[in-house]
């Protein structure tokens, strides 16, 4: 038999409840779904610094206008209308390693920062600094562009990181991750002998750590944030039919041919 | 050449613009997501009244314990580790219908029964009467349940359906659409000669319309939430692995027989 | 517990049985791809003849170059380059009602029209054309396209449905779902006062059903037969990357605007 | 403007042509599935033998009973029951790196080997045993299972593979990577003392890079034969329900705990 069991929820007749909170009485009516998201997430409540935090990172990915995503849902609601969900679904399955998954790989780099940097003494900034450019080195040999880095619109600043930072700076949520990405960022600069922005995913790693949301549930959290912006598309493409624009642009200037 | 436009968003180098509203100077660390889903759907800013309700709502669906979308989510999480949004979008495809699209069929015959009774003298509450009697009549002929009433657990009521009502009730918010609510829900009683549960998704369907979120945006709002309980699911299923134990469960005890 | 079974396949140490015959030994070099098929969604072994119908259906739907299905399926590719079946996976979700389905849907008229008119006499053969012209009258006063009816680019006829229909008649396939296509085709005609062609979707669905494919399985040839067409687009998005030009032309050619 | 193009496919009122092909005149009727499918992914026509083990690879990986695609697809059929292809494509997601991309990861190790050891003198034969011991030594080194190797349930020996690559050996297919997975072989069995079998997808990663298809393409080939494996699943679905068995056990079996 079966000796597991889940934290996550159970249901009687009269009650649910979601890890150990009864959802009537404590949570409907109580708490805002950004709370729950995070109590869902980490596992205890959030303070309302850790709150506002959250909010601003989830606001800022919900919606970037024509992306891979708001594409591929349009396409597929044309073809499934009925189903709005398939079509959101759809979107969703874009949010990869290559859209939305640098807040999580830039999370990771800037675990690997504080894992050893720790303190705040000489030695350890020195070691901070030092596993940074070596992090850039590592990226560029590789021939990779280096995770929360880099946009090819937003230069020389991503206006959503300075944004962000800023607000984590004022909450006095910032604290070793955000240093981090600082110490990451002047390694860039002098590794690339230019300025080279933070982008939006780069101060959103930095932001989620320090609220305690780990590297490897960032993904959902822009999963969560762009499934409403999603929605706004679904509801213009209703009415203006872009898929269809879109995709007869491929018939028009994608032609046939034999050869190259 | 396409003479289509879009009304949601934009960006230049310095600035991104959403639906007319400065993304840095006015949303990131000013709005709440949840203010923004209201934002994003209905195309102009709730009150606070309307986002204290659709947070109600939110947080009502974000988490059921095993259902058809949190085992479906595990089993593509234990199949595709390395990319998360696969497994919460494969989720997301299974709130059609049937587990999620209840509220949407709901909300479509509240707007049955309020299009035609409109105010509140004699004749039209009489005709709303009829109305729902109508729609009752019609379900029970064609065999199927009625969209937003009975639940397999939670009877005689659903306490979360309870819990919303009497919240829309206390915050004014409760109109035309609740009214039609309890209007189907004496129809429905009458019927079948028995109380029959209005249940979460019913009581949801009033009050997103309360609110003025169409019906047809309405299993978006599900995704949203449930996307927000799924990544609990995620989390969970990285230490416990219980797809493994489910999947062996269908092998052991649905076994393989060349007849009936 | 549960007494459910499942009649699909055992799998013990040194054997795997599939609906009661030996992979290894009767299976594997033995029988084509497109015979499993057959086997595997009617339940028997296919003639000769029913295997070459089915090839002739799943050949025609692989490939038509540019379609919803192509553009995501890329688009998803771009997104998550390390995921192949991911991006193929939200190409088949496009699959549906408009793109793909109107086999399924034809499919159920031409057995609307048979199950009454079965056999050949005088008063059934008019009552098959009744049925055909009652049917072309619901579908326009109801404002919906015939499905199996009409393409905007192949006209005044659909080559490939031409094709089909000749290969049934070699066959000696033919019988009466293409009889009942006929009829529906000329009631199509005499409706419009002009001729619409039968498209490829139309004479695949009387061909799958002269070979006992029900219609509620229908899109799952679809999705078999484009799912190889799509491996050629991801082969070739990977050189190409056309979905950067593709996402690129809708930030171009649908601007953002306030107004409309 | 774009300045792409795109070899796949082309259509015209009266005509589609496929990479060159005319679909009308020389596809439909003339080619089976296998052979378009090999076409499509190639970009050559098959020889008689490379179908056939096209066909052996396609047939052995369609069904395999209970598994996470086959429960996935069950469970979103039962959710969304009205369009099939979403619950096809949701199990089709599972086709990853760990329950079929180990053919990919398989025919990847085959060509690390023959890269190098290229001709068949003694030198580069012991090379080839080296390069095969050092694989095996660097993935037990990981702590990973080495891809194409070792089943749960098949063993000593996985019957699949045995027969896959007799056929290969009976149609003088086998080549450097049938004799690089046997090179393989040995070193596996030398470094765990014992014989680990090769499983079928170990096989079937050696046969398709004899008949040239590459290993970026190999989840694809997967996708398609499970596409057809998945029907019958559908089909067996809507009579006995058995995902609601399977969710029920979930419920059952894995309950509620507030602690460990």
């Amino acid at each position: 038999m079966s000796r597991l069991n889940t934290h996550i929820a159970h249901a009687t007749a009269d009650r649910i409840v979601i890890r150990g909170v009864d959802l009537v009485e404590e949570i409907i009516g109580k708490r805002s779904f950004t709370e729950m998201l995070y109590f869902l997430s980490v596992g205890r409540n959030p303070t309302g610094a850790q709150v506002a935090i959250l909010d601003a990172c989830l606001v800022t990915l919900m919606e970037h206008g024509w992306t891979p995503s708001s594409v591929i849902t349009r396409l597929v609601l044309e073809s499934v209308p009925g189903e709005m969900q398939v079509a959101l679904a759809a979107g969703l399955l874009a949010l990869g390693p290559v859209y939305a998954g640098t807040a999580e790989d830039c999370a990771k780099l800037l675990c690997e920062i504080t894992d050893t940097s720790g303190g705040s003494d000489d030695r350890s900034a020195r070691t901070a600094n030092d596993l940074a450019s070596a992090i850039v080195t590592r990226y560029r040999n590789a021939g990779h562009a280096i995770p929360g880095f880099g946009h090819p619109l937003h230069k020389p600043n991503d206006p959503r990181a300075l944004r962000l930072l800023q607000l984590a700076d004022d909450m006095r949520i910032s604290g070793q991750y955000v240093a981090a990405l600082r110490t990451l960022s002047s390694a860039v600069d002098a590794a690339y002998k230019k300025h080279i922005t933070i982008n939006a995913t780069g101060a959103i790693a930095a932001l989620l750590l320090e609220i305690q949301i780990p590297s490897d549930l960032m993904r959902g959290m822009a999963v969560v944030s762009r499934s409403g912006g999603l929605i706004g598309h679904v509801k213009e493409e209703r009415v203006k039919k872009a898929s269809r624009e879109i995709w007869r642009f491929a018939e028009e200037n994608i032609p046939y041919s034999e050869q190259d």
